[in-house]
């Protein structure tokens, strides 16, 4: 089993290099959405589908889908488990973060295929094109439109090269008008799963290779401005300060203290940006600008904790006779994992490790946000090295790869949308 | 006397205007030492220490003196008070940094003068060329010839715009050679007063136009590091970080404690300048630099001080897995102020304005820092508002300015070289 297992890692691993060639840079990975480069990945994603057995098509924002029909004689209606991920990358990419995600899911389905021929449901494997939203100022677009969420307002925004999004699409070869229809119909899609690196340290600490996903995280965004007085640093006494930099340093603190008396929701808090004015050695800082990044694996949780933290930082600003606003520039709600298949998940990873699986959030945004707005979705995560990602020293062993495409395999046969159904009734 | 106090503040208002018309950039005071604009202040301060019956020289750094010989018939060997500050300014600066301090002791000398003659000790009227440091990377060069202090290795500074010290020295007609001769004979100098505006906001806070400095600050400055690990924001869980940011926040709360635990001391501690990397909004900050300056009023406490400081960042950097460290960029020794000095202003400032005067320290370096290596310094503060100073806004009343003068001649009038030195005995 551990060798069939490493067989699938190591095919696993030569499609990952194969994929990160196709980049915009030599050398570098770079791979945007509706970019040359993106057309050359999705076309090998295609003949891959192809190989593995599945039907393939594109739709209208050039989300490619290979796609495997249920037994004949089923039900009326068609009811399709996807599994998917992305193709597009940040700049300067790791090979890992959305391609492990699509190959996985393909080499899982071409292995159902050799051992079952077809399942009692459809299966569509999908590879999305906008998840990193590194050349549009917009995300997730791609899986927007599967879920029949697609804002037709998105089509204006303008890419990071000048270029409207409208116009994108029809230099890729795609019309617009029938976006659409790259929705499911209602009921089609039961459930949407995704494998991906786990772009943090948590599964390497544990010393797992696999690892469930509770929850996709409730963020928000915030800028705080804080304004006190500058002034000489030799001649203002300290209790005649109004030192913006001071009162920033207690907020720092007080953001950490709120997420970590919130351990028991994985809550994180993060300061990533700061920058001070006048800035200079010998001047008391009159103006401190930050960034507070806020998850939570409920959007109530995170909406309390900020409620706080904002009563915190006015309580800080009052105190130090200093001016305090802050500003949100970025919200996404939470998108909870289904139990049923958490559970799914959690009992392939059992049968390969001995223990019990870890189950753990996803602090970082993915695709099932959108398609979670259509239908219920599952997420398994993949050990990487350092927890490193969104970079070029992204890593993950052959196999941890060939363990995750093996527990996806098991995932798919066990897979019964009947059950999926009692099980959430029973978690009403 | 006040209409006499007034009158004097008036005319040290139109010799400020006069002064600061003399600029670099117009609309603009930034005048920069051994520039054309520092040869025409010297001019005008040339004249008007003529017009008030003082003998004019200058030294070969450029200092301008204005002399007033003894009583003859007096002891064997001259005995001075030296009275002065400095004609250069920082860039875009206010009009009183500097330049009431050498208006001040012509207007008071001149004043002696009509009333007096001759004293029984010699009085020398000094302005000073680079006590900013604004173009040159070194300052108090002139106060320090006058002190004997000169290192010559200073003339091989370059300025801002390139040129070497001693090269501008000789564009400005001066011959190096001759800086020893620019030092008091031992003995000679028997003490060193300043008049400067505060450039701090306690004179103001307390509402009093004077006050009696203790001593200028011992003074140092340090860059602290702080390397921790970079990771996403959403992905490492918080126990699992090593935030370099709150590491700093923790330190920066640590410094204001210190500072503020000091307070007896006039202890101030400032971080004026932070940067972190990679500062992205999502990405946990692996690396932070800032500044920390530190004054107190003796070199003891001071050290003491960072001692503590230095501890105690090396605590914060363990307990959060952090590396942190510390770099001295800066330090002056503090230069205390004459017991016997400061007596004799608060005794002038007691005679105008009725309450017992008011004590602080300089936070700010002043030419007496240097001279005060030679002989007993003094200085006086006067208020200016708001605090400000280094700015087109700092300003000083005609009232302020003139209750100033008047206590600069109140204390010609009452010093005694001997009651100094006998003061000075006591104080042993």
């Amino acid at each position: 089993m551990v060798e069939r297992a490493m067989a699938l890692g190591r095919e696993a691993e030569s499609m990952i290099r194969a994929l990160a060639l196709i980049s915009a840079e030599e050398g570098h990975l770079t791979r945007l959405y509706l970019t040359p480069e993106h057309r050359l990945a999705a076309d090998l994603v295609r003949r891959w589908m192809a190989e593995a057995g599945l039907d393939v098509s594109e739709d209208a924002l050039g989300t490619v889908r290979g796609r495997l029909a249920p037994e004949s004689g089923g039900r009326n209606s068609v009811q399709r488990l996807l599994i998917g991920s992305h193709i597009d990358t940040v700049i300067d990419a790791g090979a890992y973060d959305g391609a492990l995600g699509v190959i996985a899911g393909i080499l899982a389905v071409r292995e159902v295929i050799k051992k079952h021929g077809r399942m009692p449901f459809g299966i569509d494997v999908l590879a999305f094109g906008d998840e990193e939203g590194s050349r549009f100022p917009a995300t997730l677009l791609c899986s927007q439109a599967v879920a029949g969420r697609f804002d037709p307002a998105s089509l204006q925004v303008e890419s990071v090269d000048g270029v409207k999004l409208e116009d994108a699409l029809r230099a890729y070869g795609k019309d617009p008008a029938e976006i659409p229809a790259a929705a499911y119909e209602p009921g089609e899609a039961v459930a949407y799963v995704e494998l991906h690196i786990e772009q943090g340290p948590v599964l390497e600490q544990a010393d797992e290779a696999l690892g469930v996903v509770t929850a996709i995280a409730s963020q928000s965004r915030h800028s705080v401005t804080v304004v006190g007085e500058a002034g000489h640093a030799g001649t203002v006494p300290m209790n005649l300060r109004r030192d913006a930099l001071a009162a920033a340093a207690e907020v720092a603190l007080a953001v950490e203290t709120l997420a970590q008396r919130n351990a028991d929701d994985f809550m994180v808090a993060t300061i990533g940006k700061l920058s001070l004015s006048p800035g200079a050695s010998n001047v008391i800082p009159a103006r401190v600008v930050f960034t507070v990044d806020l998850r939570s694996q409920t959007d109530a949780r995170r909406i309390e904790a900020m409620n706080w933290l904002r009563e915190e930082i006015l309580a800080i600003a009052r105190r130090r006779r200093v001016t305090a606003w802050i500003e949100r520039t970025h919200e996404a709600v939470a998108r909870p994992c289904d139990p049923a298949l958490q559970a799914g998940f959690a009992t392939t990873i059992g049968r390969h490790g001995g223990k019990s699986a870890i189950h753990l959030p996803s602090g970082a945004g993915h695709d099932g946000q959108a398609v979670g707005a259509m239908c219920p979705i599952g997420m398994l995560f993949v050990r990487c090295r350092g927890g490193i990602s969104h970079n070029p020293a992204e890593f993950t062993s052959v196999r941890d790869m060939g363990l995750a495409v093996a527990a996806m395999i098991k995932f798919i046969e066990g897979f019964d949308p009947a059950r999926l159904g009692r099980l959430r009734r029973a978690d009403d």
